[in-house]
């Protein structure tokens, strides 16, 4: 995101550093309590959801979470089912792992059908990316309805939760299937933290936590002192902040909409800043990139088709409005 | 350390909070490469070590990447042998992953014999923690060819290496024995940043490489960017800083060597802030807690006899007279 951090975050930073950098109180605890507890209270606050505390286990980043959690709950050939399009690093896990994507194919409305076939793993991005989408308590009822049936972890990473416009409304799939589910998340997205390196599991499924508990207890790190602290304080006090930047995001979500050429394919985001546009031309990304010198992401990436791209539209409006502007010059021209 | 940070690390975290706290450049490359260079920059440097940053592999702390290295090269079961007295965390380590300690033990003079059993994997700890020796040239010799005879992988954390006086001179183990050794270090001690959660292993042992390539890339997570700027800029600008404190720790090792009680056995320190001390009287530090006040880490916590405990006199002269002045009291009076 194109924006300052929020003011509590950079204080937080400064306060820890005014102190000192040593260990911190709740070193060798990998529930790491002070971001489980600001963890299950926004979950509380926010969205309805009794997380306990006590089954949250820190990590690093979500992906690293994802790795470890179809380490120790599958094998190579596995079948992992998710969303298709997806969040590029999630499918090169899953391609990389040696586990079988079972795509479970988004239409241009953003409707999917569910796989005959069983899943080991149900992987859910939730609002989802690279298309904002995010699903309804039917939706989601259908899946836990499919995870139910085939005895499938569900992994939900719902990492852009607090991204999500109104009246749309982010639930938990753990308030659907608490006891199937390993919730993921972090402050990164909503607060532009990615670099901190600070995220946390949800481990409702027994299993899980079983599976967890008899690996080293340090074998998968943990997040530092300031990313924790940044992201207790971005949870705890950054909410004025992100309601002024979901103000912006919001705006610039319309924009995008009503300033695509005419014939684009594009579904208004529920959520995210992220835009995914079927521009009706061969590998539109290199198209724009060489037409109109901006810089999406390829479509195939994630996934689609060539004719696919996504883009970043959390900047500041005057930016967003030359970046739509050249767009459509571009196409139009094509 | 009851110091305060170093400037340049105060400096390096505001210049990034003042940026943004977004995904870094050397996203996704468990290399580390800013932090590789740095690294390998101060071996050279300061140890005359060429380190090839290539082959370093960035953890959150030196536990994790203990765990992650007994992990993918030893099995249950297998020998352990490092020196006893031991940094408890790594004990707690051996016997938690279910390897077999194979203890070399320290005589109060600091030698050692070598044990005739193999050993998958030799943890050296150098500088050693809780006992401060800096091993001579000829005793990691003698280490190196025990490695060999029995093929053992060495892990060498060198942590407390740049906290060594002079006359006593730190040799990376690396340096005698680079394909069989990986080095574990971190700037956490000598510029106390234990809360960062940074560190680094240098893999020089091929197996070791290979054995982690054939893991999930981001299974193991990585350091934030606050914490690998933090660490640059110690490596590379905090010298200064660290000459003033080794002149304070110096003058501290001196000062508990000569106002310990008679009787207590004591081998002043080569290196770290840490004093071994045998007081002489059942549980130590039971005692000192209890009769003089002052909090030592109990002996028995690292595998020694209950009569030693460790000392940190990593703080002010008025605050160490003080500790020291109850001590000698408090012995004199049992």
């Amino acid at each position: 995101m194109d924006f300052p951090l929020p003011e509590a975050v950079v204080e937080a930073v400064a306060r820890r550093v005014a102190t000192d950098l040593g260990y911190p109180a709740w070193d060798d605890d990998a529930t790491c309590p002070p971001l489980a507890e600001a963890f299950a209270a926004r979950m509380e606050a926010r969205y309805g959801w009794p997380a306990d505390p006590a089954h949250v286990r820190a990590f690093t980043d979500v992906n690293q979470a994802l790795q470890v959690l179809l380490d120790v709950t599958t094998s190579a050939g596995d079948a992992v089912a998710t969303h298709v399009p997806a969040y590029d690093p999630f499918l090169a896990t899953i391609a990389g792992m040696g586990r079988r994507l079972l795509p479970i194919p988004v239409a241009a409305d953003g409707s999917f059908a569910l796989p005959a076939e069983p899943a080991a793993v149900l992987l859910l991005v939730n609002p989802h990316n690279p298309t904002g989408r995010s699903y309804t308590r039917a939706e989601l009822e259908s899946l836990a309805h499919y995870a139910e049936r085939h005895g499938s972890l569900v992994i939900a990473d719902e990492i852009h939760a607090d991204l999500t416009y109104a009246p749309a409304r982010h639930i938990p799939f753990a308030t659907i299937l608490p006891e199937r589910t390993v919730t993921l998340t972090s402050a990164s997205k909503a607060f532009n933290l990615g670099g901190l390196r600070c995220a946390v599991a949800h481990l409702g499924a027994r299993p899980v936590r079983e599976a967890l508990a008899a690996r080293p207890a340090h074998i998968y790190g943990a997040p530092g002192v300031l990313a924790v602290d940044a992201t207790i304080a971005a949870w705890r006090h950054g909410d004025p902040w992100l309601a002024e930047v979901m103000r912006v995001l919001d705006r610039n979500r319309r924009l995008v909409a009503g300033r695509l050429p005419s014939g684009a394919g594009h579904r208004t985001p529920d959520a995210t800043y992220l835009a995914w546009i079927d521009f009706g031309v061969p590998d539109a990304a290199g198209f724009l990139l060489r037409e109109a010198r901006v810089l999406l992401s390829p479509g195939p990436r994630y996934g689609g088709a060539g004719t696919f791209a996504r883009l970043n539209f959390a900047t500041s409006a005057p930016i967003l409005e030359e970046i739509l502007a050249r767009i459509g010059a571009a196409i139009n021209r094509a």
